[in-house]
């Protein structure tokens, strides 16, 4: 199949379900690649073939194959997650046991149409960014043999990035699920804190952790997510939060850049021309780069490291630090052991100053959508970390320490492959909830690098349409003074309306001129084919901003169901028919703002 | 002025308001009768009365002072928060203080009018339920002498009951807001965590504490609380939560109580007596009692006292513990010294379990409004208490203990005075936000108790009627297939949607029947005087909830703006006028459920 071998999660899926490829060959394929790879230290336990291509091809024969959004895609999960059928090792053998359920996560995975096919390795117990720290070895980089592959989950990351699979499974309670992602040319979207259960996770710091998503696109990963995210009764640090829906680049958008001289990049030049030509990509697409003070993220940085959250690390594994302390490894077995020797007092404090950092953070994001910052401030080679084991690794979480401190939700993203070969990367972060945002802008950033993807040059496809709306976001359209520009546009933006297109009714409407203050059209469907097609603005609003918006309507308006050019449907102002009485038929002129600039003067 | 004399906050600024009495006359009074209580136990400190009066007859000199919602009222303040003018004792000299700043609660009163007449003696550092664990003596109970105040904010619970002020701040950390209302005849208002600011506020533990308002009514703790509540940039724990409009009492209103045996009263038939009387009265309004499992709940509140919290406390005095111990009451010391001992590992265990208790309490509230719980199990005289000071003391807050830990909003209120002369009370308990409701629901039973207020023998004056919604609640009239028991109204219990009322429109609408599936009216709006009045329902959403609502409406509904028979404006639904050509007028039934009735078999 050469060249045209479908690589993403899309391209499979779309493979599968047009029958041009099969599960069982795509799984095949995987395994193939694996062998061809030829890296003991990526995958901790896989899985028999045959049993995986026996899967595919009984997932294959179901009637409703065709419907599972993730149809036959091959998944690979960081060995700290459960999975069915693998024991599930944290990297360190004699913590070792045989998970009686799934994890929520990879469930949800399987029960979209996913194939798991095996366990990726780690730094031990999470604890970590280099993925050195693990006694089945340390996986290649999948871009530059000698660079570190990233940790914790070194080996999700590659199997991404070298093609083995199209989507893996990480974890992130500091960076794990970022700063791979960097080092190897592909995505991580780390997911707000409790999006997705963390049911059969071996914890981190619990109230930190959360499972992440590698993929080789921004889609692939949002798709990802959507199939996982969700409550769960079994994890009630999992939260009920809509998860949105990816929509077209704001107009208008704000991105947050540190403010002059608090960038570090450990004296890598290149890595602050790559940030740099990363900011100037995003001011091409139209974004307004906003500085904001970095100082209280790196003040919550040091909370993580000096203050009592390594005691969260320090309760997964007492019991073993107790009976077997030489079966941890030895970075992994000092820093952990230091949990035990905290306080708590030293917790409370801590947590009051979290909690300043926090309100310091919102306020930070009143003004500025998403914080733009590098993935990780360097890169280093194998060689150099195993030297300085423990410096290095705390150097690579610089960007990624506080943020789930913050609960922020963060989406790293390629930016650049530098002349030395070594991927740039840059993360969009934002507060809790937002990921479908960052989502949305992120695919349109990685999509103009024209990065080819992963390891492979694959090149990237063009971007898919958006389907409709399906998110907490409710569009409405506005065909008078809430216009741009006009008398009561403000109040949309007050409710942090977004605007997401220009378009025109279907040609069943009457537009009438009312006798307000200030001066408002009334909009009215007629019998079909006796209106003309009306221009307006369909804005986004969140549901509670939509409800307080209609509640602040006055009469004569309403909103209804308005029909489109397009044949869509979407709400909008109606005007009762009541007051039109002595109202002036404007419908001539198209639209308002055609009316107030040259029919109001008439 | 006799028996007429004002006690309520409402009562208090009315008579401000009209002229029948002057602020001055009104703080004077408040000095005679602390004269005359004769109680050196109930404050701290109190402030000049010749300051006093002259700041009362300052602000009668202003333009604005009737504007004031607590003009000229006297209030208490529990001598753990800040006032500018007054030392901060905290019930321990060796700990004493002067503020620089009011605390944000005492300067927001100000602001509204209020004048501090005095800090109120406490449990040292707010560590206890009793009252009686202060160097400053133990304040008499309002009620009958040899009972305890109750505590910690004994002083302000007692300068309530006794009709020293008709406002005064107390705190709550577990119960201590809420336990000396009950033993004093009194409303006490424990807001949810961070509904208002917490700066200036000595704290006991900062992850639980709130400031809590006692009064004589509930409306008049509601308006304090309205005063004081909204976010605060020098409190991070503060949190911007919209307070919600006062509502009548909902139609299907669902309150929770424990399942049989669970109950505690410590061998106090009285108590469980007047318990069971207060649950009829509940059924005699309206309610559906819903039983629920109470031991999840005992559980979080073992948690508390055997968990890490008590750390918080022994954050505060820390330097005291170390510099002079003796300083501190023998009993507080005890307590507080062990939080030294706990680790970093035992808080987030504590922690972990305590979010799967919070998880199970959310669930609880899936389908119950409130619980309602006895505010303490029993009540003791001060030499019981004097004679076994810990055990006594951990038994009162068997009903309070858990409630700041799960994040819950209480409302304790008077339900009866026993045959012995002990007061007995009840508490409301919801999700925090729900305070509004709380109080919505509160003020309707203890009107319905007939109970005079606090112990002066005042007869509580008719329930005020309701003002205009100003809360997150949007109000919607329905007129067709959503009213009560018809064949959409799932759609709005779906969203926690509350029936209100059922009235009529203004006399200018028609209704007609549409040809849709369900059947369907649409409501039109005609000229003035050629429609009739309809029939329908208005039902209470969440401005997000209302957002969805409008949302999934198809054409040709819409929602515009109704006017209602006595003049008012709500939401409601429209009809667009195009698809009525063929559509039968059935204005004349007067409403939906007539014509369903009657007319659609026609």
């Amino acid at each position: 199949m050469g060249a045209e071998q479908p690589e993403t999660i899309a391209a499979i899926v779309a493979a599968h379900r047009a029958g041009t490829l099969t599960p069982a060959h795509t799984i095949a394929r995987a395994y193939q690649r694996i062998r061809d790879y030829n890296d003991p230290a990526v995958f901790i336990s896989l899985r028999e073939e045959k049993d995986a291509v026996a899967e595919a091809e009984k997932l294959a024969a179901r009637a409703d194959a065709a419907s599972l959004p993730l149809y036959g895609v091959p998944v690979a999960v960081k060995d700290n997650i459960d999975a069915l059928g693998f024991a599930t090792t944290a990297a360190c053998p004699a913590f070792s046991y045989t998970p009686a359920h799934d994890s929520t996560a990879v469930a949800r995975l399987r029960a979209a149409g996913a194939i798991i096919i095996g366990k990726t390795n780690l730094d031990q117990f999470a604890t970590g960014l280099v993925g050195v720290r693990s006694p089945y070895g340390i996986p290649r980089n999948s871009i530059r043999e000698d660079l570190i592959p990233g940790g914790s989950s070194s080996g999700s990351a590659v199997a991404v990035g070298a093609g083995l699979v199209p989507l893996s499974l990480g974890t992130d309670t500091a960076g794990s699920g970022r700063v791979p992602a960097m080092l190897n040319n592909i995505v991580g979207l780390k997911p707000s804190l409790g999006m997705i259960s963390n049911t059969g996770l071996v914890p981190a710091c619990r109230t930190l952790d959360c499972i992440s998503v590698f993929a080789l696109t921004v889609d692939d990963a949002a798709l990802a997510l959507s199939v996982m995210a969700g409550p769960d009764p079994t994890d009630p640090f999992s939260r009920d939060r809509p998860l949105g829906a990816i929509t077209p680049l704001p107009p208008s958008l704000r991105l947050g850049v540190p403010r002059n001289g608090q960038l570090i990049f450990f004296g890598d030049k290149k890595a602050e021309t790559a940030y740099a030509d990363a900011l100037k990509r995003w001011t091409a697409l139209g974004a307004t780069l906003v500085e904001f003070d970095l100082e209280p993220f790196y003040e919550t940085a040091r909370l993580l490291y000096e203050g009592p959250w390594v005691a969260e690390r320090y309760l997964v594994i007492k019991d073993l630090l107790a009976s077997a302390p030489d079966a941890i490894h030895p970075v992994t077995r000092e820093i952990t052991a230091a949990g035990a020797r905290l306080t708590a007092a030293d917790t409370f404090s801590a947590l009051y100053r979290l909690q300043g950092l926090r309100w310091i953070a919102e306020r930070t994001f009143a003004d500025i959508d998403a914080l733009v910052l590098p993935t990780a401030p360097t890169a280093y080679t194998t060689a150099q970390v195993l030297a300085n084991p423990i410096e290095l690794n705390s150097r690579l979480g610089t960007y990624t320490n506080f943020v789930n401190l913050l609960d922020l939700c963060g989406l790293a993203l390629p930016a650049s492959l530098r002349a030395d070969g070594v991927p740039f990367g840059i993360t969009l972060l934002a507060p809790a909830g937002r990921d479908a945002m960052l989502a949305s802008i992120g695919r349109v950033f990685h999509a103009d690098t024209r990065l080819s993807l992963g390891a492979k040059g694959t090149a990237q496809a063009p971007l898919a349409p958006l389907t409709a709306n399906t998110g907490d976001e409710i569009p409405v359209a506005v065909v008078g003074a809430h216009l741009s520009g006009m008398a009561l546009n403000g109040e949309l933006t007050a409710l942090n309306g977004k605007l997401i297109e220009a378009t025109k009714t279907a040609p069943d409407y009457k537009l009438y001129a009312l006798k307000t203050t200030p001066p408002k059209p009334g909009l009215l469907r007629v019998a079909t084919g006796t209106g003309a097609a009306i221009e307006l603005e369909i804005w986004s609003l969140s549901a509670a901003a939509f409800g307080k918006f209609v509640n602040a309507i006055p009469a004569p308006m309403a909103i209804g169901t308005l029909r489109l050019a397009d044949g869509r449907s979407v709400k909008g102002f109606l005007v009762e028919p009541e007051v039109l009485g002595d109202a002036r038929d404007i419908t001539a002129f198209g639209g308002w703002r055609k009316y107030m600039t040259e029919g109001a003067k008439a």
